[in-house]
């Protein structure tokens, strides 16, 4: 196989396809996804068999079992894909969406229309669901889809990709709307970031190092997601309660994801009233504490770790914590400008010029005021569903929903203007 | 010089101004512009000497007069400038502006919120009053500036920065927040595109060579115009005077502007009846006409032009235009997808139906009916200033103005909120 050609071919067959997608009606689109949803429902026995030969095949390679975990599709993963397509089916479509339409002192009527990117490219690892998942968003958005999975799920990938064809064509739109690429060579990779005429971004999923890799090598945009280290700052003001309750949850409420608090910081003045109560309720659910000087001094007694300086740049996404004291806002907010990822940071405070302050000066995707960094969230934030949360500054930032994965043009209606 | 450690101390030094920038008030960012407009006009000889330094040697090497012509700073380009950056202050401050500020089911009010991009770097060619212009425009918006002027503009554009850097330091601000390289070496430009850490997008503003030669090198994102193959398409059922006007007015008003009408498509129905006049006008303004078989044959005994392959794919900048008969808004619609550039395309009719489907389906920055592509402009969209015009799709798109300098993050305001 011919890679740069197949490429290549791809690429010109999705170009097509969004030209007709772009025309294609809301109802048409959402027929297309619940179609889809009935047929990975129907199924269930092939992409089960399917998966069976992916997992077989990542068992006889030795993979570990989180990754054979994330590679499984249970009849309770196929549901959950299928639901997914029936939630997306039922969001507002945000194609042709017309806004801030005025008249313009020349008699003009400008404003601006919502329209698709055109083609998106996803590179996403093990698991299979995503494939069905990000199919939906950029087929709802108006946009074709190239899909790059994970080469141990290419089997998985390939009957979910079957399912997506047959519910397309059920409801009249080009099969070519999504094209799962068939190649597990990594050449078809370098190809689709390169490849600027015939895609107009890339969205990776995936660990940090796949991303970095990308992004890295990528001449078509990158809509990226690096990592999560997020920080929660106590303030002298904090009530004590809300302080306790959500720095417990930012940490403790689940480990592995992105928006969980890595990193505690903690104004001097509220150390010894809210610290040692909180250490406590770590140290019940084993979280280890990394702790600076000051507030190694204020838990002493309570097991903990001295903190190093590579920590405070640490995404653990595991039961363990770093803390740090800080004389003030300015000091918190300087630690996150040297250490925050650029995800979500949140200040407990009661007084409202310190929130005003951080709500201002914080430059993060999502920056909260006395809530728990866990609800940074499409779902919570109201955009139905989410392809990522971005942590670029450019276009997007912070949850992606449909109208993240849309462009803005302008639109201006004459009468016969010519310009004087 | 070490030029790579001179760049990295600039974008250090950017990085920090920014900072700074994002806490100011739009009254000390204003009080800056205008101090800045006043010394302009106070610096007058300065200016004006400095300006005949790059004159003479712009001359000694041998430089073409439409190059020599656009280097010139006389009293009113520089009255020009100031008077620009009094326009930029009485503009609204779009940072910190809070939009769909709403509640969610958990009872978090979650919004978004204008910010500054960070530090924006700018490159462009000969025209020094860039300078003034695109430092303004950054500032207003709260980005740190770095700027990099031809070379063969050096002493002029340190003139300007000059009083920028006096102006910022009259209004409290970090003198910082514009720096105008000091350096004509080109590997300055090589450094400043790919300093990931410090920059958080590149806009070139000059011709497409520069353009290409950037984006081909950057690795921090840049916001870009490549040219500009505007069309009009002219409908069977458009408004006989109307079709003419805006036809004439796209093509003639001005001839070296990227919103300039490039290629007319006509509707075989309407042939006959609108354009021997229109070309019998275009010939009395001395504009050559690149004719298909079809547009030719109805302007027999007209002097035109075959027009090749090439003509379709051509931004004339001059007086030239090129003319396609086509049989209806498909084939229009699909010669424009082949051919234009994603600038400006109008729609010349009085078909509602058709309206509609221009608007919706052709995927350019702004598509207009019954309107001369040369409104497309941030002036006539009502933004007051604009940096240049995006083609890109990603971030902004169409004339870029001070919002188009920013980007939103989330806002989340809550009252102890934990996820459960």
């Amino acid at each position: 196989m011919d890679i740069k050609q197949y490429m290549t071919e791809v690429g010109q067959r999705a170009r097509q396809a969004s030209r007709a997608l772009v025309k294609a009606s809301s109802n048409k689109k959402n027929s297309a996804l619940l179609a889809i949803a009935d047929l990975l429902e129907s199924s269930m026995k092939t992409l089960s068999d399917e998966n069976d030969k992916d997992l077989k095949a990542a068992k006889e390679r030795g993979l570990d079992d989180a990754l054979l975990d994330r590679l499984a599709l249970n009849e309770e993963h196929i549901q959950g894909m299928a639901e997914g397509l029936r939630q997306i089916a039922a969001l507002p479509d945000p194609v042709g969406e017309i806004s801030d339409m005025n008249y313009q002192p020349s008699g003009l009527q400008i404003g601006k229309m919502h329209v698709p990117l055109g083609v998106i490219g996803i590179i996403y690892e093990s698991r299979p669901n995503v494939t069905a998942d990000a199919a939906a968003l950029c087929m709802k958005s108006g946009n074709a889809a190239i899909l790059r999975g994970g080469s141990e799920a290419i089997n998985s990938n390939q009957a979910i990709a079957a399912c997506i064809k047959q519910g397309l064509d059920q409801a009249g739109l080009p099969t070519d709307v999504v094209q799962v690429i068939e190649t597990t060579d990594r050449e078809a990779v370098g190809e689709l970031i390169t490849m600027q005429q015939y895609v107009d971004v890339i969205i990776p999923r995936g660990g940090k190092g796949l991303i970095e890799r990308i992004s890295g090598n990528a001449r078509v945009p990158v809509i990226k997601h690096l990592n999560g280290i997020c920080h929660v700052y106590i303030d002298g003001t904090a009530d004590r309660q809300k302080a306790i309750d959500i720095a417990y949850n930012a940490k403790t409420h689940r480990y592995g994801v992105c928006n969980a608090m890595e990193t505690l910081l903690i104004d001097v003045a509220a150390l010894d009233n809210i610290l040692p109560e909180l250490a406590q309720k770590y140290a019940q659910e084993g979280v280890e504490l990394r702790c600076c000087e000051r507030s190694a001094a204020a838990l002493s007694g309570q097991p903990i770790v001295a903190a190093t300086e590579e920590d405070w740049d640490t995404e653990y996404l595991a039961p363990i914590l770093s803390i740090r004291v800080v004389d003030g806002i300015d000091a918190a907010i300087e630690h996150i400008f040297e250490h925050s990822s650029g995800h979500t940071e949140a200040i407990i405070t009661e007084n409202y010029t310190l929130a005003r302050r951080f709500l201002a000066e914080v430059d993060s995707s999502s920056v909260m005021v006395n809530a728990s960094t866990r609800f940074a969230d499409g779902f919570e934030y109201g955009l139905g569903a989410e392809i990522g949360i971005s942590t670029d500054k450019i276009h997007t930032r912070g949850p992606v929903g449909l109208e993240g994965l849309t462009s803005q043009k302008y639109i201006v209606l004459g009468d016969g203007h010519i310009r004087g």
